[in-house]
Formats: structure tokens, C-alpha cells, sequence
């Protein structure tokens, strides 16, 4: 079965590509065309089949992914559910399976069962899990996990493909060497093997799967910076080169790629690393983590980090993997999705405005007709997180002595109080 | 007594002025310059004795400033101590009180003697709340307040003073109309009493006072944007160009001034803002209100918010107004006080980290040292908020059913556990 792109390519508008064209506003024929140049990816196996398509890409709205998963420490199955429910319910556009833990395969089977949005996986996470030891990791083992985890539904994965050996000394020199697991997993590997990375070695056989299951290819960044000092430097782009040479490899074989970027990066470097990645990769869409610019929030690095991916969407990348407040500390927990998903969606709705997208600023004009009429339902049902605007407005209200009921109508608020209040002032103009 | 300003004219280099430069690790004589010129300002009341002198221009470090003070809802003197408090501890560089109901005078009292910062107020509110109704402010009773103000050694003031009668028909058309509480005010009185903005036609005679007691005069915008849709329409340019007239007249009478800047402003609109602002006030510290980047995320604006504000110190604003998650809500309380300081000082870190002040790394580059040697307690005590950072650590090795004790020394988190630990395992590369 031939894949989106590969459709794309023949000039056939998918069901798919028809309905990504629809929720953005744009004609199907532009969409298919993007598609079939690989500027916009639709992750969606074929055997997924409670999906949604969406797509990706510059030309489309900013998109956001939400990682999930179990660690080796922390593991409940029913919380990665209410994890994925919270994923979805704040906007997440995408959720990735990160899983570690135990019983990998099943939690995953009943993420991609529940999800409606595209769910991406690590499988380089799922092969060590299984492993039993690094010392027993094998290509073999690495290509029977991609082959279960298609055949599981997986819309797409990320391969660390782009860490060549030679570029570890590279990140010897580095302050914080690899912070990327799976790249950190792969360089002690090929150092312990004296043996080129896997997912390199064996990229062709990887392009057959994907092809197969329309699979696409997240080429992962094993070498993004993990502090501003180690931002834009030479292991980062000598990775980045390699993976622009694999884009053009995925589009040879039909198979969708994207290509995931850093980090940790100053915002003043953040238009260059958005503007080098489309030049080096031909616009294949970039999937950044953050940018976080600076290192020093730990607790708050959902806010770091929601600026540095304003600032990469409105230069061009065309999803944010979030960051919870719980990075750098522990893993997140079903509130931290909760934060880092509307955080995110903050950081790719302010972008599509700034970027003048088709309807973009529909919602904000929406909801300041409800401000400026005191019509607090309206508004709060118009705001990204209706509960937490409600329950915030609660607090202030009890604060202030007032019973909820009372206020119901109030034209205005405790902040201000009626005597103080502009907008109340100004209506009488 | 001559201002600083007029001091720094003189070609003298004051005790205030010594200061900043030291903490701004430039040359003193670099910075006399900048405040003869009236492109740094030292706000220093000369009755505020507790002061530590600092400065705000776009050639020092950015600075942020934190609301606090009561409403006629919600009053509790001691609480807004607590505030005071939690502004200074999390890196708020001036306060401003902007009580409007009970005490006004007492509070501001005990906030001045106890902060080390600069103690900014809004004179009108105080104004309105003592004409016991707006039918009952006056020209006189308006100088009373800023002479009682001066007198107590307020540091720096917002009037509304560019917001000619003129320009009430330009705000009529907005979506939003008036959103700045003073604005509001000044308007309403306008229209009921058929004058000329009072703060404008008094303007003289303000600058008499504030030349006395070396008041910096912060030019407010009371036609400041409420939403996307109203932003930089013609009201708001107007307004500027007026304020930026009113610069001159305050440099010509020796007193500093700053201009304050919106407010709601669309991502892309943002470098735009700072940049007529610095041309047409002749390079003024520009002071903004954030901006939020989009109206609908009641509940996250100090997020909405710091996305601007990071955008706006890079391109040249010298003090963020924070906005806490309670704005458009109600009045905040000491809690969001700090979660707003925060998201300010990472937006104003962020900035100075990329417009590559002096040192301004040096935090980061320490904090990545200690994660990369698993020296948690060195990492959370180089934190922003490192009672924030030990909590959620807590928090997650709770949910992972370790006792925090165990893991005190531990080289690894809950996210990933010792096997999956990119620090860990690239350590030993």
C-alpha cells in the first residue's frame, strides 16, 4: 500500500489530506502538493483506527505534542490514561508514548486505542527496556521492536539515525555531553561495540517498515544541545547535516520524515537554528523540544520553554514538543500535562496570530466581546482552560468575602472593584 | 536640591549613580551619561531612605516591576506586606502600590519603609478614592495627592498624562475601548467636566514637585491596547506621540522620565512597538505591561504574558510589568505575586542572556554544572525559585514511592531512573 506521500505523488487527494485541508482552512490541492514535497507529514498507520488526520508543517497551524509514559520509577497504566485524556482535552495535537517501564507494549496498546491524535513512540526505549542490560542491545532487537510497535498502530517514531560515531567527541567537549536518552543510549553503544549506530547501519531496512505501515520518520536529535552553553555547536549541526541527508533518503523511499530539533538554545539563536534546519533539511517540518532559554527555572520550565516555541513557530517550526514544570526534576504527572499542554498551546496560538493563519485570532476577538460585556461565562468557556480560569476567579471571590452566586453578573472584578473597574468605566463613554 | 539627572548634567558622579554602574559592570562614567541624557533613569526619592539605587534604561540589565496593593474588594495591610515580601525574595527590581481601597496612605507607608526597591504608585487612584465619588475629583485635590506622595517618598509616579481629550473619540471605536483604570478615570472626567486632561494642562506644576523631590515621572498609557484587535491603532500611537512631546519637557525641567508601553500587542507587532517607541521618545526607558500575546488564556497570563515581555527586552523595553495568572480575574494575592515575579524574571533573563550582557550567563552556565554533576542541592539553590524546585522534587519521588532521604545523593530522576538517564550514561562516554 502506497503511503500519504506516495499518494501525494500520484496526484490523489487522500481522505486525509482532504480533511487536514479542511481543519486549515486551505485548498486540498495546495495541502497534497505539500504533502507529496514532504513539507507537510500526516502521521497515520494504517492501523490506527481511531485516528483523526492532522498534518504538519510550516504552511499549517502550529502544532503541539504531549509526552506521556511511565518510568522505570514511577508506572501506574491507569494514570498514563488520564495523562493521554488531559493530553487531549488541553490541545495536545499529538502524544508521544515514552514509556520505560514496565509493560511497555501493553500501556501503549491502550494509548493508541484511546487516542484520537497521532501517538509517537521512542522505540530505541522499548528495545533497552527489553534488553535486559545495554550489554545485550542488539540490531536485531532494535528492528523486531520497530516491527511490533507498526504493527501496534505507532503513526510515528523517532530514530536517533543522525549520531554518527565520529561526531562523539564532539560531545566530549560539551557542558552537559547527551542529555538526549536516546542519543545518550546509542554513543555508549557504538563506543562499548566499536560499531556505527544501528538505526544509520540500518536506515534502509527501517525505510521498508515504515513504508509498509506508512510509518513516519521523527529524525531524532541525539545531540540537542542540554544547556544555552552548549547551543548551535558543532556536535548539534554536524547531526543536523547527517539527518538533512536522511530526509532526502525518507523521500526517495516514499516515507514521511520530520526532523526534531533542541533544546536548550538563547532566544537570540532561535530564528538562525529555525532558519538552518529549513535550509539544511529542504523544509522538511521541524519538531522542536521548547527551545527552554535559560537554564536556571527548574520548576517553571514549562514558561522557559512556551517562550523559546513562540519563537521557533513564528521563524517556522512546525510542531513544540512540550516541557511540563516537573523537567530537569522528575516525571510529570497528570496536572504537569495539564500545565505543559496549555503552555504550549499559549505558544502555538500566539504564533499562528503573529503568522496571520487563516482564522487564527478568531477566539481572542471572541473572547474580549465577552470581557468587554462582563459576560464571564462566555468568556471562561472561550479560554484555553476554562476550569482553571473558573477556579481562579473562585479563589479571588472567597478572598474577597464574596459568595460565587452573588457575583455571578458583576460588571467587574476584585482587582478593580466597581469604583475602579476601566472596562465598566469606559462602556459609559 | 538638584535630581539626578540634573547632577549627571553637571558631569557628577552621585553615590546612586556609582552603584548602578557597579552592579551593572559598566564604566560610572558610561552611566552618568546615560541618565544626563535621560535614557537611564535612577529612581530615588529623596526622602526613601531604605533605598538600594538601581537603574532602568535599554542599556542596563532588564529590570521587572511587581503590582501590589488592595482593592475596595479585597484589603488586608499585613497581606500586602507579604506581598512586598514575596517580590523582593523573588526578583522583582521596583514595586509599585497600587492600592485603591482602604488606607491607601498607611499602606504605602509601611511598603516604603520597608522595601530596598523602588516604590512606584498611580496618584489618581488615590485621587478617586479620597473625592468619595468621581463627581468629586478636582485639579487641587489631584496636586494634594502627589505633594502627600512626594512627601512620603514615592519614588516613582504613572500619570495618564498623554491622553489628550482629543483622543477619546480614537478609543470610542475599539473593541476594548479604555482598559488602563486611570485612563478610564481621566476620560470619564474629561467628558463629564468638558476639559482638558488634568495631568496635562497640571504638567508644569507636577514637574515642580518631582523636580524637588527627584520624582521619576512614568508618562502612563492610558490608551493602551485591551486586545489583539486593538493593538497599535491609532489611539495608541497617538497617546505615544504626545508622551513623547512630554519627554522633552521633563528632560528641559531636569526630570527623569520613563513611558509606559502596552499591554495586548500581537507577536509580531512587538519589535515594531519598541522600536517607535525608542524613536519617537527619543530613546526614554520604555516600561511595558507585559504584552500578553493572546487574549484567551485567562488563568496563564503571566505566561501569555512573559512570551511578550522576553520579546520586548530584546528589542529594546527597559522594565517588564508582570501580570500574574489572576489577571483579568481578580486582585492577586501573595501566591500569584510570586508566580508572576518569576515568569518576569525568566522573561528579563532570557533577554539580557540574549542581548549578551555582562555575566548575564553566569547563572546558567553554573546551574548546568550542578546538573550535570547530580549536585541537586547546588542546582535548586541556583534556581529562580528554589522552594519551588525542591517541592516538585518531592513531590515526584513521593508518586515514585521513595523516600526523599534515599534519593538525597541519587544520579538520576524519576523521569528516566538510573537506566535511562542521558546525564548518567553520557558521563561515562
Amino acid at each position: 500500500m502506497p503511503t500519504q506521500m506516495q499518494r501525494a505523488r500520484a496526484g490523489e487527494v487522500t481522505p486525509e489530506v482532504a480533511a487536514v485541508a479542511k481543519s486549515e482552512y486551505l485548498p486540498a490541492e495546495e495541502v497534497r502538493e505539500l504533502v507529496a514535497a514532504g513539507r507537510v507529514v500526516v502521521p497515520a498507520n494504517i492501523g490506527h483506527k481511531s485516528l483523526v488526520p492532522m498534518g504538519i508543517g510550516r504552511a499549517l497551524r502550529t502544532k503541539i505534542n504531549a509526552n506521556i509514559g511511565n518510568s522505570t520509577m514511577s508506572s501506574c497504566p491507569r494514570e498514563e490514561l488520564v495523562k493521554l485524556q488531559n493530553a487531549i482535552r488541553y490541545g495536545a495535537d499529538t502524544v508521544m508514548d515514552l514509556s520505560t517501564g514496565a509493560n511497555i507494549m501493553g500501556i501503549r496498546q491502550q494509548i493508541i486505542a484511546h487516542s484520537t491524535i497521532p501517538v509517537g513512540t521512542v522505540p530505541i526505549y522499548e528495545t533497552l527496556a527489553r534488553a535486559n542490560g545495554a550489554e545485550h542491545l542488539t540490531p536485531e532487537l532494535i528492528m523486531d521492536v520497530i516491527r511490533d510497535q507498526a504493527e501496534q498502530g505507532v503513526d510515528y517514531m523517532t530514530i536517533h539515525c543522525g549520531l554518527l560515531r565520529e561526531y562523539i567527541p564532539l560531545a566530549r567537549k560539551r557542558k552537559m555531553k547527551i542529555v538526549s536518552r536516546g542519543g545518550a543510549i546509542l554513543a555508549r553503544w557504538m563506543n562499548d561495540n566499536n560499531a556505527e549506530n544501528p538505526f544509520y547501519t540500518l536506515f534502509d531496512e527501517i525505510l521498508n517498515i515504515c513504508q509498509q505501515y506508512d510509518i513516519t520518520l521523527s529524525l531524532g536529535d541525539g545531540l540537542r544541545p542540554g544547556c544555552l552553553a552548549d547551543a548551535t555547536d558543532e556536535a548539534q549541526l554536524a547531526e543536523l547535516h547527517t539527518l538533512g541527508t536522511l530526509v532526502q533518503r525518507c523521500r526517495a523511499a516514499g516515507v514521511q520524515a520530520m526532523v526534531e530539533g533542541p533544546g536548550h538554545i538563547p532566544f537570540d539563536e532561535i530564528e538562525l537554528n529555525m532558519k538552518l534546519q529549513q535550509k539544511i533539511c529542504d523544509d522538511a517540518p521541524f519538531y522542536i523540544l521548547g527551545p527552554v532559554v535559560t537554564d536556571c527555572a527548574p520548576g517553571y520550565d514549562h514558561i522557559t520553554s512556551a517562550i523559546g516555541a513562540t519563537m521557533g513557530a513564528f521563524h517556522g517550526a512546525a510542531m513544540l514538543c512540550y516541557v511540563t514544570p516537573k523537567e530537569h526534576i522528575g516525571l510529570p504527572n497528570a496536572e504537569d500535562v495539564r500545565n505543559g499542554c496549555i503552555a504550549y498551546k499559549i505558544a502555538a496560538h500566539a504564533a499562528d496570530i503573529a503568522l496571520h493563519r487563516p482564522h487564527a485570532q478568531d477566539r481572542d476577538d471572541a473572547i474580549s466581546d465577552a470581557r468587554q460585556e462582563f459576560d464571564w461565562d462566555k468568556q471562561f468557556s472561550l479560554a484555553l482552560d476554562p476550569d482553571r480560569a473558573r477556579q481562579l476567579r473562585q479563589e479571588a471571590l472567597q478572598e474577597a468575602g464574596k459568595p460565587a452566586d452573588s457575583e455571578k453578573h458583576a460588571k467587574y472584578c476584585t482587582m478593580c472593584g466597581p469604583d475602579f473597574c476601566s472596562v465598566r468605566i469606559s462602556q459609559n463613554l
